[in-house]
């Protein structure tokens, strides 16, 4: 029975998460959900990104959800970019209503990329298709390197996977061997990419995945 | 109709959970059930207290819950502490039941703490009552100053806050003010430890306030 209500839930998820991929594949704007713990850094990567976006004529849009609070909200609004806050409440992720639900506030005519900046969570969201078309993995290296072992249903369905927080690698005895090791059983398809969105360093490298898929996305689109 | 299903799991989890509880105080055990985001050091914690609790005569044994592997419940086995580690293979958080069944495999007359590892998440396990007599929430700087107020039902039921790494906290411009004005909102009844579990500095707190929380429950049982 319980299995039942459960199973019902994420039928009826993934049917919204369809028409809302539709919705945004129609207006040529590539969607990327990004996941990962609670301060692993979501909002200062999409800070760094968004004006580097822009100055490769992409504008962005972002939906960001959190239990309480609009401060991830206030931080990206500061970039100029159009934000969307979903308080879910006490719920542990997004799910595909909710972004529907926000995509209507947003003017996709003019946005070639919207981002949906997850609840901070390792486990409940990566089971809920948002309608996304890229899924990106976060983890900081203070989190500890053994993260991709115990969460691998985080990292496995991800497109791309960011390690940031590398200027705290040396100093907390990060193990890189364990990490890769244990990203290379569980995904070795998607580009894993290291960077610190506080210093800056391999900030370029994101972007130019952002670039390169929203390139793609258009031609497909298009075609 | 979805709500339904929701609040009997709640109560048939509570009431399992005030029969471990009832079954801990009977041994005179104190359980202690620990919740934070992943990789917030909770299991370094652990492995810091259990050999300052054995020289003041009080044995531990832990309840370790984890997604997959076996890793925490290995660095705490070298401790000496018994370990139990319950896979909850997806599960975001920690149930009573689950907790009985480990209660099941310790030995509970040669035990004055039992020690729940809760899974890495500060969203699910603040719902779930397991039996503990005092919950800890623990946050690492790392994670940011602004997660008490993105994440309260974490804090708010917290018996204990400890803030861990306290280390990393100026490097990356912790802003203890935040930290503490938004607990002080939700939670200014329970002590709150400064302190970092790899070098050692605070852990004595810790250790002192676990020693007097198991004088007191004993205290309360025997009466």
């Amino acid at each position: 029975m319980k299995i039942n209500v459960v199973k019902r839930v994420l039928e009826a998820n993934d049917a919204v998460a369809a028409s809302n991929r539709t919705l945004m594949s129609d207006a040529g704007v590539l969607c990327v959900n990004i996941t990962s713990a609670p301060g692993s850094g979501k909002t200062t990567l999409l800070v760094r990104a968004i004006p580097a976006l822009a100055e490769a004529q992409l504008a962005s849009a972002v939906i960001v959800g959190d239990l309480q609070t609009t401060r991830d909200a206030e931080r990206i609004g500061a970039t100029g970019a159009p934000v969307t806050q979903i308080n879910t409440e006490g719920g542990c992720h997004l799910s595909a209503t909710q972004v529907t639900h926000a995509l209507h506030g947003l003017d996709l005519a003019e946005t070639a990329i919207v981002f949906i900046e997850n609840v901070g969570n390792m486990v409940c969201p990566a089971g809920f298709d948002l309608g996304e078309h890229k899924r990106v993995a976060v983890l900081s290296t203070p989190e500890g390197d053994d993260k991709v072992a115990k969460y691998p249903t985080l990292f496995q369905p991800a497109d791309a996977i960011l390690l940031n927080k590398i200027d705290l690698a040396g100093p907390l005895d990060f193990d890189r061997r364990t990490f890769y090791d244990d990203l290379k059983a569980i995904n070795s398809r998607s580009p894993m990419m290291e960077l610190s969105a506080r210093t800056g360093e391999g900030v370029d490298a994101w972007v130019d995945w952002l670039v390169a898929a929203h390139t793609q996305h258009a031609q497909t689109a298009g075609a």
